[in-house]
């Protein structure tokens, strides 16, 4: 059955949105739609020039026999500068003060769209790095961390408080985390991580960097290296940073539990 | 600037995508690409048969002032079954095996590309019904809750098994869990989940049930219903299923420890 141009671009668009950083061949197309490769060469410009033009990503052409097309996913500045300036404002309302200064972001990082959406702008920065895998720290990094590796076609890795029977053996080290001084434990399952791994590090939430600086040294042990470290927001004000080399979303510039007010901006992305 | 259609139908399929279950105006469109109305429901008809005879998904129309064009997620079942018989194989390796007859899921749970696929299936199982909130509990199952709330268009909420002060105040239930028969305690942030509101709970396994029972008694304490129950995968032998109504994609049916087998079967999903 043969399909028309607006059939195949509909389900390209698709195939590729759901396919980011994999090679697909020319012919993988042309046989998908019992069309000629040059046909498909066209509709493939067409989608590049279009998602270039909205802010979607882009498409790499590998030339040759081996070759064909990569969709990255590629956030314009445009897009991405309204969409922070939101998570600015919802995080800046005063009645997500709780005790002690922490702040009650829950429902933002329990809304899908957003976290996805910060993912793929997150992605977008590392469009030209090579990761092989994405970790977290168990809970609340989890959801970010998938959105930025479903952009990045790569696997999550999960780093946990404590050991867990479907773990399999375990690697674990102990870290001083960075605000409140005192010692943790992290896990992390032996299998889930090849020596040598390039890793981009996601969480939700940066202050002194202790946890973030926990991760590093559990990568040590597994002979893997620091790709990246990106966060959804950092506290600023901080003394004392233990993690210098990062990108944020947003900063907390201020937080005073008095006054009931939160001051907020955006982060180093894209000063970075 | 004016858009020639093909860049519509492939800025349309990505807003789309991005947008499941959200009504979008006609006119939204006709200004995005400055276009009369009549092109746009012309093209939104080419992107709707596309989408449904890729098995994809499906649009539907809002008729009236007030209305546009709503995007659900349709799995087909050509789609689905492979997939399906995938994970079943990936499964079956006997190296998954830990003592207790644990199963290691971690890359499978930890791959984002097999979780969204999951996800979209479990979600086209409930395009009909009236989900609010999709419910799991801390950590395993976050990933697919997420996958499949971000189709549904809803947050999702996960329960803890203990409270952290960045939730704010919670409600705590004590629990048997089904297999080890223990007592065990769940927490859920107040301020997460409204009265009355209709409950998806999404988990990564299921064994007799207690986990999921528990979710449901939690549910009780916030006047909350259950709207539906789905898993990736379900241990089958058990005498005594504390839950009887769900979804499971994947199925074990036998585990033996002595001989290194795994028996995996598709779950109850196309049958129900």
């Amino acid at each position: 059955m043969k399909f028309r141009r607006s059939e195949r671009l509909i389900d390209m668009t698709t195939y590729l949105l759901d396919h980011p950083r994999q090679l697909v061949p020319l012919t993988f197309f042309a046989e998908r739609y019992d069309s000629a490769k040059s046909s498909i060469s066209e509709d493939l410009g067409i989608v590049k020039e279009t998602f270039e033009q909205r802010g979607i990503g882009t498409l790499q052409t590998v030339p040759g026999a081996a070759g064909g097309v990569k969709f990255f996913v590629k956030v314009s500045e445009e897009e991405a500068k309204p969409f922070v300036q939101e998570i600015c404002d919802l995080i800046a309302d005063p009645d997500r003060l709780l005790p002690g200064e922490y702040l009650y972001l829950t429902d933002i990082l329990g809304n899908p769209s957003i976290v996805q959406k910060a993912g793929r702008i997150i992605a977008s920065a590392y469009s030209d790095t090579k990761i092989d895998v994405v970790m977290t720290v168990a809970t609340k990094g989890i959801p970010l961390a998938y959105a930025v590796a479903s952009q990045l076609n790569s696997p999550v890795v999960i780093v946990r408080r404590d050991s867990k029977v479907t773990e399999g053996p375990t690697v674990s080290i102990n870290y001083v985390s960075g605000s409140a001084k005192r010692i943790q434990t992290m896990v992390l399952s032996k299998r889930s991580l090849a020596q040598g791994s390039r890793v981009l590090i996601v969480d939700d939430f940066m202050k002194a960097g202790g946890t973030i600086m926990g991760m590093i040294s559990l990568l040590e042990e597994f002979n893997a290296h620091v790709a990246g470290i990106a966060v959804l927001v950092e506290a600023e004000k901080i003394h004392e940073r233990l993690v210098d080399e990062y990108l944020s979303l947003v900063q907390l510039t201020e937080v005073d539990v008095k006054q009931k007010k939160i001051n907020v901006r955006e982060g180093n992305y894209f000063t970075k």
